[in-house]
């Protein structure tokens, strides 16, 4: 009799007692969303499902629908002489249909219904999953607190939802490009925003018992070709600014599983890379849990398998490659061993070993987490006259399909199908009641125009421009003539996936309230701004360019025949805009509030910093609130290196805070600095090195209002002193 | 006895007469400038030696202390037991020492003595050699006959001096980045304009007898780390950007020799680089010639034998690594025999085989085409108010040393000792009688400052930044002030290695005319132009930017621990400047002239090209001086894609007419234009496409003047079309 997987102590000889066949099955996918079950061993199947917004259910059809294709009738020997594709064939023919299913055949009839009562039973109480906000709107919070917050309340539905690896938790690619297709899904185009924010991502998922899961790593950037596509990046750009956000997971997050991005890095596809998920993840890292693919990403499993990608996703797929170079000698059978190590240390503390820990969704607390995360996250671009907040006497009328419905979650594996929602409008007549709002009318009495605008973003394709979507940019154009017409204020909501131009609009609006993708409260969310029940404090993640030809990669996007050359190097984002001198429309770390603040009173503990002694040098400065409506400010610390070796940005972020303060409350800021936020990393010695020497210690509230500055002399030792 | 080596015929036989050891020997230099000969089969040394811009003595001197090292005394033995190495020490001891040997030891001296006399044998009748206008000068002529004059001057120099292969006729690599040391060696940012002047050098050369050498295959755009410095670029740029100017001197000129660069290219010394050397250069380009090393760039000799780097510069350097790959079975000998073929099939037609056609130097003929180069080259990028031509009465007076003796043809390769010079002061002394002119002083009545300032160049270092050098702009500013004071019009003479920076002073000057580095009579042309006596029409090789941060290769330039990414792509030069909506300094194509012109009835043969016929479409303009002086215009003109598979630059050279007009004459041009031209190299077919669809002409006097456009649709094959 085998023995049985219990615990870690279990491990080894649990492995020593699976064959060949069993060691390649478990570390390839049984099915779409599963893996293989070794029932005598007592490894059951996983469920890996997406996602970083909310749990997604088209996803779960196809795992259902797929199973159901071999269970729909009794006969047994015709279920088990199914090939392993018709599950898929299944999916392919089913799938459109499910909102239409008299389409179908009376089998596929059959298949979805057995799928829609699996799919039934697996909804805790019967409720349907919240919709959470993408990883744009966290990074806009600059508040780790609010993104555990909204990853604990995932993680507890995702729990109830039988799920084991909730993927993409987070997604942490950094924002290179404004058309990305997935763009809204990453956090910032800073790598210490990233790096201060999701690891709180991977803790909200974990402490609910759940595995998280950061991907893609790394690198991936663009859906364009993005099987495939070969990236040209310096090492120096990876290390600084497309890593630290998973070494940030990894090491502050302890996050169990890393998902393998599809593209290459410098000739080598991210899942047959050994340099990628060895050499850095484990050894430079310490990373101790296991990599997935991400879906169809492991092009050669027998390579993936060598460069430490530990599972292959999806399934069905044939692990007889892994079979025949095992015993052809071109793969040692310890390879598989160390994987299935990998795969069994986190499986032994997942739900489906350890029990699930909720059976009901706590919507409340669900809808307050992401509430919150606009309530934090929504940026006042524009504010003239202090046209907002809105009166609530006043007469307003909304325009924009968007303001009945946001763009709440993004396409393709960051959506949602959800009964849980709100909308703006709808929102707005709660709070001021149905007389004094319209929809897609001015009148003589219209005080206020709200136009909603969207920006589509989802997985598989990029964006064809930085414009908001054709049909209301044309709505919005129009509008705006005939609000200026009729002498209304007009108010413009930013429902988008990332940067638009605004150039040929932007100074014809009196006020811009971007709300990216919101989540499912981002309707009365937004209508508490609009109206002043909530002071907006989100601040831009990333720079939004006047023109698209303005940003670092342009011409570099998303490169020709599948090849792309990250020409920019470490200058992505705001330090490109910077070190270039190009004025950008808002700038990195850019918002404004419905009050005013004063940052002052600069103090450095010394103005000598020994970088060798293992200590923090604090750097102190006050904030006041100057106005009269309690709100928030993101106070922000850029270093800048006066002279280096290396080159190095203009500025660069390494610390920020987010503090409330109450008409005329001032409050003390500490933070902290450490001799990593000193280093760059150095190709020629392969490390990061801290240089002794002078450094600008630069505070504001945005990348471009610097208004406190210190200064200070790092010593120590010298990485380029030699002899 | 062996068979001698007497012309083509007779290589076959004498490669087979060779031993191992010969064949090695031959293809590794003997000495610093010369090749081993093979006394017994009528293989003679050949001497190798710079440059572009006259004979280099430098490098003679080197030569010839290096023999005279193995000379010096009647004791045959204790000569012959020197080491390969001694005549190197030699070199490095008294090159430092040749102006004032009083410092060497008495055995140095007769060394030293013993070259002055071989360099003075050399000299033909006693005479020095000229000194020619490096690249960029004779980019900014647009006109490939003054190209053609003087290479056919220099060679005639050359071949006086018994030199067989005369290094660097031309240096065709790319203006990239302003910084480059060496940038003024190139002829321009444009890979058109390169492949239309730089075969007319190698022309000039070859028709003299002597065997040209294009110099650094490949992308040699940096000194920075020169040796080795690995050059990260797209495939489409080198075939685009980097390559044309060589396939060009390959194709047109029928250059005999490449020079094979330091630089790495995508992870492979050019040297070592077979697929530069071999499929592109000879499969692709049908280059017959032979390919030798930069001086020290073939780091492993086996490996540069196999690339196809025929000959290895320079010597004394062992060739038993050659010898024992051949042993060991890891290099054929045949590969041997194809560099000994390449390089006798040249050999045989060099002066050392042929004899030299001249004895004498014709130093008018020299100093007419250097003459002409300036006053073709030379640009005047403003002249506010027509303050320039100076009347010849007016009161002058020159400030800066440069005035008195220009920089004449840059630092390295390219520098030349001679006694031949001609200078600005002078020239204007000759020109308008000593008591009109005066130096570094402003009276009350002078009626014009003439301020020359110079930027260096030189091999072996880039350039710090793109100022001026920094004590003739502490002058200029300091003059400035008191040129103003005093009411003087300010006229600012460029003697310059690239690209300066002017935004702080261009506004307080009146005329600004730019000589570049004008060879030996730059000081006789500047003082016609200034004075009138001569029509400037040179027209920029290169964008001058507002600021070193506005150039595309900012940031990629030099690189970093050995790393370069060329992430600026297809986009060099005015590609950039037009993609991205960036204003330069004085744009790319453009140059005053003391008259004016029109262009006008723009007229395409057909509104349809037919690319497939092998035909070429004609367009005419016509050209009309509307001024009162005679003077010459450069009609440019420029192609758009309207749409097309690959990304393309907004607009590119691809065809350009200089043509002289007397005040009020109007002449025709007329443009061929092929299929090629509207092609782009497409890396994942791996060849040039020329796309069906639309196209525009557009016809200007600089790449920012646009004045006429006309518009055609080509059709024929359609390399994206399928099935």
């Amino acid at each position: 009799m085998s023995r049985k997987l219990t615990d870690k102590e279990s491990i080894p000889a649990v492995i020593n007692d699976m064959t060949l066949e069993e060691k390649a099955s478990l570390i390839t996918g049984m099915s779409v969303f599963r893996t293989c079950g070794i029932e005598h061993l007592g490894i059951p199947p996983v469920l890996l499902l997406d996602g970083g917004t909310g749990i997604n259910f088209m996803q779960l059809y196809q795992e259902f629908i797929y199973q159901a294709t071999y269970k729909i009738n009794d006969n047994e020997e015709e279920n088990s002489n199914k090939s392993d594709l018709e599950g898929l064939y299944s999916i392919g023919r089913i799938l459109p249909y499910i909102g239409n299913p008299s389409k179908l055949s009376q089998e596929d009839q059959q298949i979805l219904t057995m799928a829609n009562s699996e799919l039934n039973s697996m909804k805790p109480e019967g409720k349907e999953p919240g919709c959470f906000p993408p990883g744009m709107l966290l990074g806009a919070t600059w508040d780790p607190e609010t993104v555990y917050v909204c990853a604990k309340a995932l993680g507890k539905e995702a729990n109830a939802y039988k799920i084991d690896v909730l993927l993409g938790t987070p997604n942490v690619n950094l924002h290179r490009d404004p058309l990305n297709g997935r763009l809204f899904e990453g956090y910032s185009e800073d790598p210490c925003l990233v790096a201060k924010l999701a690891p709180q991502f991977v803790k909200g998922i974990q402490g609910q018992g759940v595995a998280a899961n950061v991907k893609h790593f790394a690198a991936n950037n663009q859906e364009t070709e993005r099987m495939g596509i070969n990236e040209h990046i310096p090492v120096r750009a990876l290390h600084e600014l497309y890593f630290p956000g998973f070494r940030a997971c990894v090491q502050e997050g302890g996050v169990k599983t890393v998902m393998s991005a599809y593209n290459k890095i410098n000739g080598k596809a991210c899942t047959e890379n050994e340099w990628l998920l060895t050499e850095v993840l484990r050894n430079q890292w310490g990373f101790d849990g296991f990599v997935v693919s991400d879906w169809g990403a492991a092009y050669d499993q027998v390579e993936a398998a060598k460069a430490g990608n530990d599972l292959v996703m999806p399934g069905p797929r044939s692990a007889q490659p892994l079979i025949d170079a095992v015993k052809a000698g071109r793969l040692s059978e310890s390879v598989l061993d160390k994987c299935i190590e990998n795969f069994l240390e986190i499986l032994i503390e997942m739900p489906v070993m350890k029990g699930r820990k909720y059976t009901d969704i706590d919507t409340d607390f669900s809808k307050r987490a992401a509430y919150k995360a606009v309530a934090e996250g929504a940026v006042l671009l524009k504010n003239k006259g202090e046209v907002l907040p809105l009166n609530k006497s006043s007469k307003v009328s909304f325009f924009g399909k968007n303001s009945r419905k946001f763009i709440e979650s993004g396409g393709g594996s960051a959506e949602v199908w959800t009964d849980l929602s709100s909308n703006l409008y709808d929102s707005t007549i709660e709070k001021i009641g149905s007389q004094l709002v319209s929809f897609e009318e001015i009148n003589i009495d219209t005080e206020a125009v709200i136009i909603t605008v969207g920006a589509k973003g989802q997985e598989g394709s990029d964006r064809p421009d930085m414009d908001i979507d054709l049909a209301d940019r044309e709505m919005l154009l129009r509008v705006i003539g005939e609000a200026k017409a009729s002498c209304s204020k007009i108010v413009v909501v930013l429902n988008i996936s990332g940067p638009v131009g605004m150039m040929d609009w932007i100074n014809d609006v009196d006020a811009v309230l971007c709300v990216f993708f919101p989540g499912m409260e981002g309707g009365h969310a937004a209508a508490d701004i609009l109206f002043g029940d909530l002071n907006p404090s989100g601040k831009l993640p990333l720079t939004f360019p006047k023109y698209y030809r303005d940003c670092p990669t342009y011409g570099n996007f998303p490169g020709e025949n599948g090849e792309v050359w990250y020409g920019e190097g470490i200058y992505v984002g705001y330090r490109y805009y910077d070190f270039k001198g190009i004025e950008p429309l808002f700038p990195f770390g850019y918002g404004l509030s419905y009050t005013s603040f004063e940052i002052s009173d600069i103090n450095l503990e010394s103005s000598i910093f020994d970088m060798d002694k293992g200590k923090k040098f604090n750097v102190k400065v006050k904030v006041k609130n100057t106005g009269k409506m309690a709100g928030k400010e993101v106070v922000q610390l850029y270093i800048e290196a006066e002279k280096s070796m290396l080159k190095k940005p203009p500025k660069e972020l390494k610390a920020f805070k987010k503090i409330a303060l109450k008409p005329g409350e001032e409050k003390e800021i500490i933070f902290e600095l450490g001799k990593d936020d000193l280093a760059s990393f150095d190709t020629g010695l392969n490390q990061w090195t801290a240089e002794p020497g002078y450094y600008k210690i630069l505070i504001g509230n945005s990348s471009r209002n610097i208004t406190l500055e210190g200064r200070f002399k790092a010593v120590g030792e010298n990485p380029y002193s030699y002899g």
